[in-house]
């Protein structure tokens, strides 16, 4: 059981305060009372679950040129219209259109013929296999493995790139980073060593029987060899059966393709700051995801309550000082072609960007925030720190922000790209897969995310960096 | 993505230094690598979730006095035993045997006859329906209000107890101390004014249609009517038919009742101290569970990681130098004669406790810890924060340690009583509930938990307090 104090002050701030009572506290308490009255919006009238219902239940999954992308996008706008924002625009961009096509099948054949299923799906951006691709198998723990074979233990093969998640590191994202290049480059290094495909351990920790997909890339010029993630247990059982049987072979069969560029957006909605509204605060996620399931962690999440930070602010009549906007991004997943462009205009049209924050780890339990920026940055926001510890979101570390604010760096130099940080151990189980689904999404979780962003968002708008 | 600092410390660790390196370090260093070293076998080798998944999903549900409570106090002994403990015992108990008997039935029946079906349980303590019990309903929200009807109001009826958790509050475990003494002391209060029963709302934030079952309490020679809880989302419909007509009646039938108390046991693992044996600290959670479901996350998880803290400790190498103990309390649910024999122990024996630390709170994501306990212990503990802030486990905070420890303070003064501290917010989505499984337990989530309880069990075995 917690200490009653936290209740003491909810009692304090209910029904005894306004927006615009005329002996408003200021300073330190006068932002502690806003940001209470921020999660009591969240928390009690929020609307980002329900957004977040339609988005991943009625709409689904909606990888960038899909239909339902564009669906997620027209959406997108309609909810921010209804939300009441001073200004909601779109931002036309054009993205790649990769498609999975049939379901995926691939099978372990062992030398008297006997076949057993193995858990597949295509990377996003590989090629198909037109038609059955079966060969032998060679597996490795790495690109330096790979590159440390001769030619002819790779040639005509499969390569089964089967490093696991290293379990000791604390932060699974650190994993993911880490394991990450056999999935990024590894058909691309399979190819070009003469290998017919690539069969790549899916990045997780959890053993079963999802496969996770996620973006390859090709070098330009080089061989393009197909690539599918195994399932953590498929592959677990390769590995086994190779050890048995060295001459095994793999049959796989996928009929993706990339077809054509599509017109897509992104989808801003904003809210002009009263005193200094040249100067802009970005809160986004990104609106595509991957196509095997709702994208609801990847990032319905980060979407509805980018949205939300706005409306929690509007909501608890908290006018902004500086412009704030809620960017919904296209393209994150294979090719960040709308945080580019997001940045390109941000350029184009001489803006000054304060900071930017992006929601792109999962809606769970806020920890806190990490940043990109220097130290005197550092120091401002750490500040903040007791402002927020009521709600655990006070933590505060150097990081990694986000793929699609990444770009506005070297565009517009804002003082800080943030990225909301929330507890991640859950995470990486679902990521990419057919599991990243609404009911994955916990209700408070969500809302206390939304307010914690929502909070930083006011605070940035009200003292800038 | 996380910073790639905790990596490359990883690193360092990885195969540079074992347990009896000649040129060990001392001092906070030493701490520092031998709580990796604690971490690195709770996430590499973890025992506690297999052990969780044999005590949900082979043993079950484990109310006192049930087969299943017995089964789980000799499958807790064999499990020590066959870590090599130093020494593992049982200390006998009486506990209450209260049975449910079949599944209870609730019914809402209008004023022409239709009858509509409400989820319900009966609260654990509370007597049977006799038979089925037929009677009108009067809404209150709280004992208050229930203190402020005329008996005219209440008398042939049954209370309906409809007070919601108060969303706004951060911490779920405040609003369901809030709430909850509508369940606790409900149908009690109800008996006394002349009730034929109570409904109780179900104490969650969530909005389903589970039960949540609980310990109610009558007084001593005062009348005893039954008390039932009703779904979240039976209450809301109740409530919205009772305005529509307050002359609805609603019928109630459940069959459980009290048998005679039975005999059953605390089950207590050992790891000799080597420089102070005399001196003890105590880690638990607690054995039994409700009847509704597997008693995952309550708390079975508190159990595991408590066996499992001392387990680490040993495999990691680490000797404690003070006497450690894992004690597995019988009966927090409806009695707490566990806790009370343990304290009622202690003090017969004339042993020293340091501290003692519970984990019935979930087995979710570390925070860290809350402590009952002087300034200069506060001031001790908090000064080990740096050493478990890279595994998000240095928040302290004042607050209610855990109800088996409890009676320890009276008995024989500890310096500190230390509850485990988790991320809550799911947790009262599904306690005391058929929800309570083990598939809402996460892997990462439970070992964590582990190691950060094993950590502090080690600083506290090698400093005291």
């Amino acid at each position: 059981m917690r200490p009653l104090s936290s209740l003491l002050l909810a009692g304090l701030l209910a029904g005894t305060f306004t927006a615009h009572a005329q002996t408003a506290p200021a300073g330190p308490l006068a932002d502690s009372l806003n940001i209470r009255r921020i999660f009591d919006e969240a928390l009690l009238r929020g609307q980002c679950y329900d957004n977040l219902r339609y988005l991943t239940g009625t709409i689904g999954g909606r990888l960038s040129g899909s239909a339902q992308a564009q669906q997620a996008v027209e959406w997108g706008q309609r909810t921010m219209e209804k939300a009441g924002f001073d200004k909601v625009y779109l931002q036309e961009v054009l993205v790649p259109h990769w498609v999975r096509g049939p379901k995926e099948r691939g099978e372990i054949i062992g030398n008297k013929g006997k076949r057993i299923a193995a858990a597949v799906c295509a990377l996003g951006g590989s090629v198909g296999t037109n038609g059955k691709i079966r060969a032998g198998v060679v597996e490795v723990h790495g690109l330096d493995e790979l590159k440390s074979l001769p030619d002819a233990a790779v040639k005509g093969k499969f390569v089964f790139f089967n490093r696991p998640f290293d379990d000791a590191l604390i932060e699974p994202g650190v994993a993911y980073g880490v394991a990450g290049d056999q999935r990024r480059s590894g058909p691309a290094e399979a190819g070009r060593r003469g290998a017919v495909g690539a069969l790549v351990r899916s990045l997780t920790s959890a053993r079963d029987d999802n496969p996770h997909t996620g973006a390859t890339r090709y070098e330009p010029g080089a061989p393009q060899v197909p690539g599918a993630a195994l399932s953590t247990l498929a592959a677990d059982r390769l590995s086994l059966l190779l050890k048995a049987d060295p001459t095994l072979q793999f049959e796989l069969e996928m009929g993706c393709q990339t077809l054509p560029d599509v017109k897509s957006y992104n989808v801003v909605g904003e809210i002009r700051g009263s005193k200094f509204p040249q100067e802009i605060i970005t809160v986004g996620g990104h609106l595509d995801s991957w196509d095997l399931a709702q994208g609801a962690h990847d990032d319905g999440t980060g979407v509805t309550q980018s949205m939300e930070a706005l409306r929690l602010l509007r909501a608890a009549g908290l006018q902004p000082e500086r412009t704030v906007r809620a960017v919904l991004f296209m393209n994150e997943e294979n090719g960040t072609r709308g945080g580019t462009e997001y940045a390109r205009l941000a350029l184009a049209n001489h803006e000054t960007h304060v900071a930017a924050i992006e929601s792109d780890g999962g809606g769970f339990t806020p920890r806190g925030f990490v940043v990109q920026g220097g130290p005197d940055v550092m120091r401002k926001i750490a500040a903040w720190g007791p402002l927020l510890r009521p709600y655990h979101a006070a933590d505060l570390a150097p990081g990694h922000a986000g793929t699609d604010i990444e770009p506005l760096e070297a565009a517009v130099h804002p003082k800080a790209l943030i990225g909301y940080d929330c507890d991640s151990q859950r995470y990486f189980d679902i990521h990419h897969t057919a599991a990243d689904t609404f009911d994955k999404v916990n209700r408070r979780e969500l809302e206390l995310g939304a307010g914690s962003m929502a909070a930083l968002v006011y605070l940035l708008a009200k003292y800038g960096l």
